[in-house]
C-alpha cells in the first residue's frame, strides 16, 4: 500500500503546454463509494486496477496492480460504471515538483486540472504561474465524482 | 477473463468429510453491487483480488489477480465492507467433477454449501449423496449477499 498525498488546482492558462508530452488515459469505476473506490485505467498501452481508501485531509491509501491491457479493456467495456472518463495526462516539472495536468475530453470536455504529488502533508509547493484556484478538497473534482456528475453537466453560472 | 459456470447445493450430511483437507478462507467485498462485485480473498497464505460480473443463468464473467498477502490483509482489515466472510473450503472429487464444500464460520456459522464448477451450462453433474437442495439461483446464498445478510441473521422459520 502507498499513501497518496496530493494537491489539485484549476489551470488558468496554456503556458505549461509548449514542450509537454501527453499520454491518453481511459478509466472507469467499479465502485465510486468514497470509502473504497475501485478504478480500472488504461494509460497509454498499460492496464491498471487501483483501489483507494477515503480521503483524509489531502491523503488517502492506494493499492495499485498492473493488469493485462486486454482485460482492462474488457473491464472498461463491459463492467465499469458509465460514463467512462477520457483525458490526456501531461507531465511537467516545475521547481522541485512533478505536475500532472489532465485535459479532459468527452463528457468532461473543457475541464483542465493540475495535480502535484507531495512527500508529506506539509511539503511546501511553489505554484507555477498557470496554476489557478486550489480544488483539493472539492469533491466535485474527484475523478470518481466526474464519472458520476461529469463537468459538462455542471451548472457553471 | 474467465467465465465461471457453477451450480450450488445445500449439504445434508457429513459423509464427504472423511478424507477431505480444508483451507481457511477469509474474504470481504469492496462492492456487492451484483453487476460488478469486487472481492478480496485470503485463501491459506495467498491473496487474491477478484472481479465478477452479473450472473446470467448459471454463469458469470470473472477476472482474478494474485496480490501480496500483506496487501490483501490490509484491504480486508481497513477497506472491505463489514462483516467479513470466514469459511473453510474443502475439495472433494466425486464422479467426474471436483466439488468445493464451504463450511462457514463467524456470522455465517451453521451454513454449509457445495459448489461444482462446470465446463458448460449443459454439462451434466452426477449428484453426490450428501448434496441437498440446489440453490444456484437463490441470491441469498451468493457470498456477496452473505456478507450483507449473514446466515445467522436469517429468519429460518
Amino acid at each position: 500500500m502507498a499513501i497518496e498525498i496530493e494537491r489539485k488546482y484549476l489551470v488558468r492558462s496554456d503556458k505549461w503546454r509548449k514542450e509537454a508530452v501527453g499520454t491518453a488515459y481511459r478509466q472507469g469505476y467499479l465502485t465510486v463509494d468514497p470509502e473504497r473506490t475501485v478504478r480500472v485505467r488504461i494509460a497509454g498501452d498499460k492496464g491498471f486496477l487501483t483501489i483507494k481508501g477515503k480521503t483524509e485531509g489531502i491523503s488517502r491509501s492506494e493499492f495499485e496492480y498492473s493488469i493485462p491491457l486486454a482485460e482492462a479493456t474488457q473491464l472498461l467495456d463491459t463492467l465499469c460504471l458509465r460514463p467512462l472518463i477520457e483525458k490526456v495526462r501531461y507531465k511537467v516539472n516545475y521547481s522541485q515538483h512533478l505536475w500532472e495536468i489532465d485535459v479532459f475530453a468527452g463528457v468532461n470536455e473543457g475541464l483542465v486540472l493540475a495535480e502535484v504529488e507531495l512527500e508529506s502533508s506539509d511539503d511546501q509547493v511553489e505554484l507555477p504561474p498557470w496554476a489557478g484556484k486550489e480544488v483539493t478538497s472539492d469533491p466535485r473534482y474527484y475523478n470518481a465524482s466526474l464519472s458520476k456528475f461529469p463537468y459538462q453537466s455542471w451548472d457553471k453560472e
